[in-house]
């Protein structure tokens, strides 16, 4: 049983594993390659349950991601960001090391790997389907070939990559589907036009969990769905009892005449992402914790606002006697990847202590 | 002479002290104690600076935070967050080793420091004067007196503490003084009411940056003020010439199609506090990097949205042909606290790395 005295992100490993493992085994159905996301849990070994599902193959965000999984066994890695032209240096060495996959929407950054990456590496270019953050618009179907063409050996212009940013918009199964297969579309339509073996990756949570059967691409990359959070659930991805994370925060003080109680659980916690609804704003949603896990959201029960150490929560008026200074509260989270990077470490419901690239 | 290739957090090591010298001096001469918040910087080293300046007390947030700096040879330490009766071990312990200072505000509270704490603890009331986040609200005249009452030896109802943070909302001087003004008039009427011997404790960066001399308080305990961010700079604390944190972040991709540049500079690194103004949301403001530090806000260039590692940067449309992939822009934080959290490390602007409590 897990002990709680400080802010702790508990992780139910059981739900943990069954997202995944529901997902692994839709990627396999689908005859599509699963390259989870390691920004979501930044941990070596929640890493190993992907492992024990057969998983061979990885997605990071950052460079210094990719180094650390590396370290720790993992030999196929796309760093899905577009290539930061100042890193070669570590790059040419890790692209001796790993299976290495870069992803690139410039001139500038195929010349930096052409010139100073020795070992070959599988080059994706990176499209934009109409989240409009990085990559060249699909449309643009010249410029993608021109940039594929500047490939030099031993590198390998390998896929076209996207993310389907715009379904966090969403929150209607329909919207979301539409936008993957209108993405799935885009991609097939530049492949046919460029080149027949290139690979389709694409990688966004909502469509993902949405989507039954995966048609027309080779693989896809999503991280949040092993922990999902509120985000996720407004949006269609899951249900509040698949979030498998939750914020334990001590109670410190509880003012019973505006309804509200005071947790050590703040923004370098939570972070300050954030959710609207109805009654304004809010970091997170609050659920009890049990022996076993914790329940769904409490109604009417949110963390109404943050600051750098206190987490103000609003109470019903008739559940605030119940709540009293050293309680614990659970809180799930708004956006559970930022909650993992700040909080470093997990606590599962065993309470055994499993550690991050940070700590 | 500084280097970077990945986001990294520059620290202008002169105007920090400049920042800090400025209060150090305005406390001195208005004989009040400077009791620095540490929840700003989290460094070791950094909190050499203020020694050296004389400054022999400290406060933090956390009781984590407090055993860091315990170890680093801080013998006089306020937490100025409610006890979180979960954790009295640790206290007890931290009790024995330095000079501690606690904030309650319940009676729970004080019975658990009474009947766990056998060294002397110096206990602070906490006091709402207007903020409404914790605390006891100042009319409660009665309520305190009782709570101070409750304390038993061989501890000490030492002071008042108080946190002004509703000039955080105010973007002018008047507001801000009559804020500060209102609040230390509501604390020296309780103290007249409870004990003339208390000692009245107050610190938000706001007012300690606009008041010229403090009148009716014993102590001050400022932490944001070290670095200033944008927030500061737009409520009037401070100019952008006097931040003197600044997150540089490598361009990843242009998009002059869209008047916009990609650097690699997130969430993870800016955290997701943000503000407002005519224009819009935006998560920080964007500056040219020199080489003895950075300039001030370029006009029109600003951080409009992030994602886990993505920064979107909108830039004039006259300036856009200037930016290349590879350069490094400078982006002043929003709240420079939250970013020092994250980054967990500063690049002085010689080059030199300073770390934290977390790295």
């Amino acid at each position: 049983m897990y002990k709680v005295t400080k802010p702790t992100l508990l992780l139910d490993k059981k739900k943990a594993i069954k997202n995944i493992k529901r997902m692994a085994e839709k990627a396999k159905a689908s005859m599509v390659n699963y390259r989870p996301h390691f920004k979501t849990h930044f941990s070596k070994e929640i890493g190993e349950w992907y492992r024990d599902l057969g998983v061979k193959s990885i997605t990071v965000s950052s460079i210094d991601m990719a180094v650390f999984f590396a370290g720790h066994g993992w030999d196929d890695i796309t760093i899905a960001f577009p290539v930061n032209i100042l890193q070669m240096d570590v790059l040419k060495h890790l692209a001796k090391a790993v299976k290495l996959g870069l992803v690139v929407e410039s001139k500038s950054a195929i010349e930096a790997i052409n010139s100073e990456i020795e070992s070959a590496v599988d080059i994706y270019i990176k499209v934009d389907t109409g989240y409009h953050r990085v990559g060249i618009w699909h449309e643009n179907v010249e410029e993608i070939k021109r940039l594929g063409e500047a490939i030099a050996e031993p590198h390998q212009f390998k896929g076209l990559l996207a993310h389907f940013g715009h379904t966090y918009a969403e929150t209607k199964k329909e919207k979301i589907q539409s936008i993957y297969k209108g993405g799935v579309a885009s991609l097939n339509s530049l492949r046919d036009q460029i080149d027949k073996n290139l690979k389709i990756s694409i990688g966004d949570t909502p469509s993902c969990s949405i989507v039954d059967k995966f048609e027309n691409i080779d693989e896809t990359r999503p991280g949040n769905l092993i922990f999902y959070d509120v985000m996720q659930a407004n949006i269609g991805s899951c249900t509040y009892k698949e979030i498998a994370v939750c914020l334990a925060a001590p109670v410190v003080a509880v003012y019973p005449e505006r309804s509200e109680v005071v947790v050590h659980g703040g923004a370098v916690h939570l972070s300050k992402d954030k959710l609207e609804d109805e009654e304004g704003t809010y970091f997170g949603k609050v659920v009890a914790l049990e022996e076993k896990g914790w329940s769904t959201p409490i109604k009417g029960c949110r963390v109404k606002s943050l600051s750098q150490e206190h987490g103000k929560i609003s109470v019903p008026k008739d559940q605030i006697e119940k709540i009293k200074i050293g309680d614990v509260l659970g809180i799930l989270p708004v956006h559970s990847c930022l909650v993992a990077n700040l909080m470093k470490e997990y606590m599962t419901l065993r309470g055994e202590k499993i550690g991050t690239m940070f700590g």
